[in-house]
């Protein structure tokens, strides 16, 4: 895939907010999530961010928008319709499903209907909510959750707190390491949760004591939704597996650092980590961030790749990493009275211009 | 909870299969499985096994068999018929979500209707599938899957494999250690599979190589089928423990011990366990294993207990364990010519008969 139309740096939207210099949700953007009003009894549906609102996917459907009349050709019209049709369901399981023909017209679809002087405008200006008055479900319904240990800088960081004398484990560089974090604690930007109590040896103390955690911490990632499956036992080629990421989102990966510490050999972290996982409600499709690739960073990491028997070097050295600049703030207003943790940060797209790196 | 008159010994079913001595499901059995008949495109439905028949609940329903007809008072009634209704649909959550009370009603009108004179022989004798026409689906969506690693001679002598000098890690008799499996490759009894592939270090090796797991290993264990939830953050109190089980199935935990040994630092296992996990169909209930109770076996477990302050000792050690004789068979009958790793056991119900211990 290379940049098209939609990643046009001069393309304008008739929503005016969408044109404000370093806005999260310009044209080129277009993220999706699941909402309704908040505090609302409707059902939640797909909808599409664009400047400070929020382009109903349901009520377009409902207003007659049709992929097929923002000039795309037959096939692709189908896929795109379909794609539309699966993105006004209550989660986007199914358009995530759809593969990236459909997520890909549904896209061109959406920028030509959003833009200066569309047709489209008179029956879409009635499907925007203002992203203020919604709420967010989970984007998808999540079944399996894989918690990777990607960052060699936070691994080191990581281990440096639980095994000083060894950070990096023997296999860190040889293979992406990874475990099964909880599904059913997964819940959008805003959750609010109970610190965790269990069971943490104090420094020097022969046996554990059980409280609440002293360590809380918590981990800027990103979540990567994965749309189309492959049936158990058959692998995917490194080659193909972008066409199987549907998007990104942030993930914040809440960790109790003492339960961990005590509880993680040999199975790993578990209770260090099942009360919470807090993700962002808009999914940044990968074609949206099409722009911002980059190669791999120097000679180093293709260096150390070639020495990876597991991957083709050729193909993982090649245009597969992003460019994306991710902050934190973390907010304590009020945490600690209320018993609470809270993840209080920006909902946020992540390309926030049309500017590249 | 004690044994009541579903458990007596002296009950027989005009079922006459039920009634064979040693057989595994007679009329103090009764486990819950989700089945149809096998290639057909019928939807699958609760049903309970009786002798080698499966009674059809869906069909039971249909037929007009009611709880309340059982003789039970109205409350216990209304409960046994919500879980009845429950217990006929797709698949078992909304009757492992209904409570104890409600499975108890439902188990106690269903061995009156199954015992021998019952009047409701006429309607119910049509509702049955024989267990040899009959294929199985996951009893229940399983949303969250938790192993524990509770066998201390499980966990020495896998230790001893991965750990010869060290098998028991210091946290192990200070709290029960689990990580998370992966939901999505867990299936029934009679589950195929691909020998899984992926990297692991031969002895000596400095380097680790892709390929067939070859030391690809399986473990007897018992699923645990958690049915009424809590709130995020809460706490189950141990002494109600027991009231959020609904019952315990087999399980095989298949392990790729050779990736298992290379990758489990400090994540705990991945690739090892994701390929399969393999369950029965049927699972029994916690009530119909109480007449298996036992004490903790004797001084050194409750000494053991008593050191750990994370438990209240008095309600652990008490009848809180069941006595239950697990056996397997691995059957190698063209596994490796066919490349597929396959669990072929019989799908069998726990307790065997009314003997005790």
């Amino acid at each position: 895939m290379s940049p098209n139309e939609t990643h046009d740096p001069a393309l304008a939207s008739w929503v005016d907010s969408a044109n404000a210099p370093g806005g999260d949700f310009p044209i080129q953007n277009l993220p999706f999530a699941a909402f309704r009003r908040a505090g609302s009894a409707e059902r939640f549906r797909g909808g599409v961010a664009i400047g400070d609102r929020i382009l109903d996917l349901a009520a377009a459907l409902k207003a007659g928008f049709t992929c097929g009349a923002a000039g795309l050709r037959s096939a692709a019209g189908a896929a795109a319709e379909h794609a539309l049709a699966a993105a006004a369901g209550p989660a986007l399981n199914e358009l995530m499903a759809a593969g990236p023909a459909a997520w890909s017209g549904l896209r061109v679809a959406l920028s030509r209907a959003l833009r200066r002087g569309a047709r489209e405008r008179t029956a879409l200006e009635q499907c925007l909510v203002p992203q203020r008055q919604a709420e967010y479900a989970l984007p998808a319904r999540i079944g399996d959750y894989t918690d990777f240990y990607t960052s060699i800088h936070h691994a080191t960081a990581v281990g440096r707190l639980l095994r000083p004398d060894n950070p990096l484990p023997p296999n860190y560089k040889w293979m992406p390491l990874a475990y099964h974090g909880r599904c059913s604690s997964i819940a959008v930007s805003g959750q609010a949760f109970r610190r965790p109590i269990g069971p943490r040896l104090a420094h020097g103390a022969v046996a554990p004591t059980v409280g609440p955690s002293e360590r809380l911490d918590y981990e800027l990632e990103l979540g990567a939704l994965v749309g189309p499956g492959n049936a158990p036992g058959s692998r995917i080629d490194i080659a193909d597996a972008e066409s199987h990421l549907f998007g990104l989102c942030l993930l914040n990966d809440w960790s109790a650092r003492d339960l961990q510490a005590w509880e993680y050999q040999p199975l790993g972290p578990f209770l260090a980590k099942n009360f919470a996982t807090t993700i962002s409600p808009w999914v940044v499709t990968l074609e949206a961030l099409e722009p911002y690739r980059l190669e791999w960073s120097g000679r180093r990491a293709i260096r150390s790749l070639s020495r990876i028997s597991t991957l083709p070097p050729c193909a993982a050295a090649e245009r597969s990493t992003f460019g994306s600049r991710l902050t934190s703030s973390p907010n304590r207003c009020g945490a600690r009275a209320a018993g609470l943790a809270g993840s209080r940060g920006r909902a946020t797209g992540m390309p926030t211009g049309p500017s590249r790196r």
